[in-house]
């Protein structure tokens, strides 16, 4: 090929989706597989997925310029590491030499929900100052100015899931209290209304329109604490766009209209909420969309990171 | 003169300060004016200092390049104009354009907050991530990402002083309740503690060291709202530093290390939070340092910003 093609992909809890990406970013192939847990397995799908996309596109593997990968868990980007993926039972990999190695490719390594922003402001055509916030098991978000990934110092960015906004709230696992994750969460959702089972997204619109009064209460839960992150992201960022991912969002039209209508009621409340226009800000991002794969192949061509350790040395 | 200087001038509540800094950014002379209020004082004030910066450095006001002007208030940096500006008794000002037929120079404005932020990442030679958060009579915050001012969409990014921490607090000015500037600012002082005046900040430890309570009370609020503010600009921001600026910080090592056990506390309680090194990332501004002013002289330089009207409309 004329031009090195980059995988990216992403191992979620349940699928991992990969895709190759050509130098103007677009898709030109894709494989989704069953993630299951633990290093060795995790392993096996990472290279299994860069040899469908080679045997789909009629290359070699070594036709390919680099794999980026986004997963969940604390990633130590320069060393090329993850740490405490609880969603897929690992507790450290360096997955970047392993992967590298069965491979023989550059492997590099991006927080899942960063990989998501970048790729959802490249899907989406999105310039200017973009927040990506996930609404998935937990409550996290990116940030990407002009095109570029924001990571902050220590790779820590984005914890807007644990900004605590109620000393009488909840204890959360975090050992604060009160923490937005507590509220706006699949996790959350689980505590609310535990008939809900594993995926409580999946069967709580319908449990509601049932009568279930715990699945109410957990939706109204999910609808003020997104909409409290939304108004607490816009406060401090003032973004153009808000793209909104994660499973929860598949909520769908009722789950983002109660948050429409939570927000214009604090803006009748007050003027100066009602000038941050927050609601207009926001996208949902499309089902389907392979935005923390296609984010994690841009990622790849990032910089090393200033390390955290340098940051705390001033 | 071979190489044009710049005027920077931060129009603060009692004093005007203007700078004249180099290529380089190295400040050349200074003046500092009282500020009287109203648009006729503050028009006449931002003239004078910059005469006085011409006298000072033996050139003609025309020798200048630019005048950057960094000011509180709703500013509107395309059309040059300032809203209000409560503390100036300014509700409507064309200044770019009324300050540019009185110097024929170009001016350009910021918020305050932010050409402090810019200044003081410039000053102390801070790069990567820098959160400047401004304890004054208000409670506001700048951002700046590798030397580069970042102001959101629509001029109302760095708003921490209104993100609502506490759902039983008190009600703050801007419809919402519990907001963090309701604990920690110099209004907050002036509420939990009447006894000290306009300025409380500057006989707060006395008063507390003669024993009175409502003082102490004061003092502790704003303590934890700073710990506070602190704790959720890391979590969200992960920045390499935060400097802090602002009348309030010249409460001094007192005040700074009451906020550091406070942070200590929590980091006892919460291994995730011991794990952000939040007092590791603190800088104070030095007294007397000229930040906002140099900030509003290097941000003149930067382009129009994308309006946020555009951003609105997706």
């Amino acid at each position: 090929m004329n031009t090195p093609l980059r995988i990216g992909m992403d191992i979620g809890g349940t699928k991992t989706e990969a895709v190759a990406i050509d130098a103007a970013g677009d898709v030109l192939a894709t494989t989704l597989l069953p993630t299951h847990s633990g290093v060795a397995a995790v392993l096996a799908t990472a290279q299994l997925a860069v040899e469908q996309l080679a045997s789909a596109l009629g290359c070699a593997v070594s036709d390919f310029a680099s794999v980026g990968v986004g997963i969940p868990g604390q990633i130590n980007r320069d060393a090329g590491e993850v740490q405490l993926a609880y969603n897929l039972r690992i507790e450290h990999l360096a997955l970047a030499a392993r992967l590298g190695e069965r491979t023989g490719l550059p492997v590099s390594l991006e927080n899942d929900v960063n990989a998501a922003a970048l790729g959802a402001a490249h899907l989406l055509g999105l310039d200017g100052t973009v927040v990506y916030l996930n609404l998935g098991t937990g409550l996290a978000n990116g940030l990407v100015v002009d095109g570029e990934l924001q990571r902050g110092a220590c790779g820590v960015s984005g914890e807007i899931g644990h900004l605590p906004i109620d000393p009488l709230g909840r204890p959360c696992p975090c050992g604060q209290r009160g923490c937005l994750e507590t509220a706006a969460s699949g996790a959350a959702l689980r505590t609310y209304w535990p008939a809900g089972g594993e995926h409580p997204g999946r069967s709580l619109l319908p449990a509601i329109d049932a009568g279930d009064s715990d699945a109410s209460a957990a939706f109204e839960h999910l609808v003020r604490g997104t909409a409290t992150a939304l108004r607490m992201l816009v406060l401090l960022l003032d973004p153009h766009t808000i793209v909104v991912g994660g499973g929860l969002r598949l909520l769908g039209p009722r789950f983002f209209d109660a948050v429409a209508t939570r927000l214009d009621e604090w803006a009748r409340e007050s003027p100066f909420i009602a000038e941050l226009h927050i609601g207009a800000r926001l996208r949902p991002l499309p089902e389907g969309s392979p935005a923390a794969a296609v984010g994690a192949a841009l990622a790849a061509n990032d910089p090393a990171q200033k390390s955290c350790a340098d940051a705390a040395k001033r």
